[in-house]
């Protein structure tokens, strides 16, 4: 047992009589005078395992009870870091990290169905994988149909019943054995797998299974993956698009997983149209579809949580308007939601007629300009004193003052600064256009995205307590100039005039 | 007397002992039983003019009444069109037209302090215009105070007052020729001078007068100056800024304006953050500052008058966000605008930081690249067979269905358009940010504008009962390359899979 890994308790016994899911099974590990429950699932050919993820080094015993018993000792060895093993991601204030401390960017990709495919397209995809910056990977339990995805997968999640439809508590034991070597793959590629119970792209019946049968699906799944140390919850994608599930039903889905995770995973529920209410408590960070990234740091005031924009279209050339944003405008998209303090997902769409390859959803190999770039941010990013927060526009900072800020202000303001107040919120339009993206690390480090403006010129007001080393960052050529060594105060910077510019100011003293 | 073109009539007399503005001096002007009033003004030295627009030709008798009095009669000769002589520029439906019915389209610039410059720069400024596609330009009566803007103007609209405040009552004349120079060198230019009557940026006391002499000065204004053809009254420049003026201000200032110009020109009120309310019956089109151009379909919908965006940013270089847009972002503003069915105004902001002579403001001279691809915009509208419709967007057609609409179309649609049905309002953010910029005149031409998306294919739906000829604009390079001579129905597009893509089909049959 080692921690942080999964531990696995192998056990023999009859093929369970009725559901291979619901079977009285559970096993309690102790160390130091804590407990841990968990439950053990049917494997195939009378095998029933129980798996355990222990977070503390120590001695465990454990004692497996139910429909077979069995007890024991293990000893526990801490954790080895020089092999990259951190534990689960963990929400630290509106930022990630793993669970022994390390700070964790999330920096992700998609592809949606990913393992669906034939063994040799997803080596290659998990191939094309180790040359990323890419840290974690959205990818469906349930096949995926639609455009670019009209292939069959090899196996599915479930038998079938005689009547046609799945028997959920008859699990495809092939299935689950395919989806747990890409979370091992993964674990071992230090990737996290942000993975999708539910979507609403289906032809095989799959988004249209009565809650009873969704219940059952997800108790399976918890008892099996729950202990990986790298998988996410994402309740769907696009749970709005949903239409057999109420409400209700992501209600009673976001609880039951909740409950049934011995470990709590990161937990979040992906949108098409309408944010899911990510102020709820089983939810540990926003995963949000969006293009209108300038709201990043609204949201983090509204939901006190991490925020990720897990999709905002894709890098491509196909004709759907998800599907055919250039490099340069995915890389702008990444810059954009980082400098806010948040992060940002990958996708890839470009055509391949004769195969329907394409990244966003079937995997293979990355064609795009924007991986490259993402690499140049992700290595800044981690570079950095800390995670980022954003800093609010002026405008912004004006309509969130007290009543007592406002009146102070207005002694002094402008008639800009006065008309703003007097708008209130009617400005949301003005504000959502006239935006600067800017995130500091407290007074040590400061970041601007100027995004596409072609400024020649701007004015940095640092502390004037500290030195700060300023940087050029050039986004897509990935260059990096030192303006200044040693700047405090005001300095006035010259820039190229070019889109994509970013500047960084490292505090040096 | 030329129809269209302004006749004055030179009067002698005494200097005026009170107000040299509330003259009592008024000239009716009839022909073939219509007769219009207008009221005459003092130019100094003993000399009083009354001007008159002609919009018909025929013979017109007119008669002076008030402190002078003369009557006499006057052939008007038809307008030479073949010399560009159209008339004033006036609403029809959503577009506009010339007053013979000539169709126009706005493509305006900004040049706020025009005349407010030393006589060689601003012939410079006249002399750039001319190389330009632009037929409106956006300036100010008042000289303007603000970045890039710290000189004195030459001359001012009134003499001073023994205590230093401005004397609406004694006109500067020789500041009023001198605009008058410009609306004349402009008319022979086919420019539209958008003339705006206040705005905030002022060191000088205009923005503050009260606003019983904001009156006076309009009185004169108006008397002097609503005979030229060629004039739109813009209340202001972001009314929203100007904090000495109330809404009931502003519209005491928009009823004023419509009561006392007898030609009702083209009237608009510009805003920095929330539009006017152009449903009021004087307003004859929206002039908005907005970023947020996939709404102009909306506002369209909303005001059912003429749309002109007319501030969008600059493109330029200075640091601030509103005049640092690249050359290739203001092309794709144009080309967003005008594929919705609207019009839209170009400004430059290019750092001159010896001479502080920045195009938007001061003149002088084009350094831009967006002038010459709005050119190239300019001549494709102008080829058209009418003005351009917008093609809403599926969404926005779903959002705005009628109760029996939406039921038949829930009988058969996928998932994706029955969640927009269920969000209703909710999915405005969605739409704003998947927005396709599409426009159609009629079934004779339809125009897509790919924006920054990178297609490299898309599916064409013309109507199957008409053979269009197929064209690829690229809208930065300049170039138009037949993609079919005759399709019809769905035609499958091959796309270059570039930013900036424009598809026109043209009815050829």
């Amino acid at each position: 047992m080692r921690q942080y890994e999964m531990f696995e308790l192998e056990l023999k016994g009859k093929e369970p009589e009725g559901s291979f899911v619901d079977i009285d099974l559970e096993a309690v590990f102790s160390c130091e005078g804590e407990c841990k429950a968990v439950k053990g699932f049917y494997a195939g050919n009378g095998i029933y395992k129980v798996r355990f993820l222990p977070e503390k080094a120590g001695t465990y015993t454990w004692k497996v009870t139910g429909i077979l018993d069995q007890e024991g000792a293990e000893h526990c060895a801490c954790a080895d870091s020089r092999q990259n093993i951190h534990g689960p991601v963990r929400t630290a204030d509106m930022h990630f990290t793993y669970a022994d401390g390390t700070p964790y960017y999330p920096f992700g990709t998609t592809v949606y169905a990913l393992f669906h495919q034939e063994d040799q397209l997803t080596a290659q995809t998990m191939e094309s994988l180790q040359d990323t910056p890419f840290n974690k990977v959205r990818f469906c339990v349930f096949p995926k149909h639609y455009d670019f995805n009209h292939n069959e997968p090899p196996y599915f999640a479930f038998e079938k019943k005689e009547d046609g439809g799945w028997d959920v508590n008859r699990p495809c034991f092939a299935f689950w054995e395919r989806l747990e070597k890409i979370l091992i793959q993964f674990g071992k590629m230090g990737v996290q797998a942000d993975l999708i119970l539910f979507h609403p792209y289906d032809r095989w019946g799959f988004a249209k299974m009565p809650q009873a049968d969704n219940l059952i699906y997800l108790d399976y799944l918890l008892r099996r993956i729950a202990a990986f140390p790298n998988v996410w919850w994402s309740l769907a994608n696009e749970y709005d698009l949903c239409e057999a599930k109420t409400i209700t039903d992501w209600e009673q889905i976001e609880e039951f997983v909740a409950e049934h995770d011995p470990y709590h995973h990161l937990l979040s529920n992906h949108n098409c149209f309408k944010n899911w209410d990510f102020t709820r408590p089983n939810v540990t960070h926003a995963s949000i579809q969006s293009k209108v990234l300038n709201k990043v740091a609204g949201w983090r005031r509204l939901y006190r949580k991490p925020v990720v924009i897990d999709e905002c279209c894709y890098e491509g050339n196909i004709q759907h308007i998800w599907g055919s944003i250039s490099g340069r405008e995915m890389t702008y998209r990444f810059w954009r939601v980082v400098t806010m303090g948040g992060y940002c997902t990958h996708g890839e769409t470009f055509l391949d007629p004769e195969h329907e390859i394409l990244w966003w959803s079937r995997g293979g190999q990355l064609k795009g300009e924007s991986p490259a770039r993402i690499a140049f941010l992700k290595k800044i990013v981690e570079q950095l004193p800390g995670p980022i927060e954003p800093i609010e526009s002026r405008i912004m900072q004006l309509v969130n003052m007290s009543a007592k800020e406002k009146a102070q202000f207005l002694q002094q303001a402008d008639h800009f600064g006065k008309a703003i107040l007097r708008m209130g919120d009617e400005i949301s339009d003005f504000c959502n256009s006239e935006f600067v993206y800017q995130g500091h690390c407290g007074e040590d480090a400061y970041l601007t995205f100027y995004d596409r403006r072609t400024c020649a010129e701007d004015m940095l007001e640092l502390p004037k307590t500290h030195c700060y080393k300023v940087e050029l960052i050039d986004t897509w050529e990935m260059t990096r100039t030192v303006l200044f060594e040693k700047a405090c105060g005001k300095t006035k910077l010259s820039l190229p005039g070019r889109e994509g510019m970013a500047v960084l100011s490292l505090k040096t003293d």
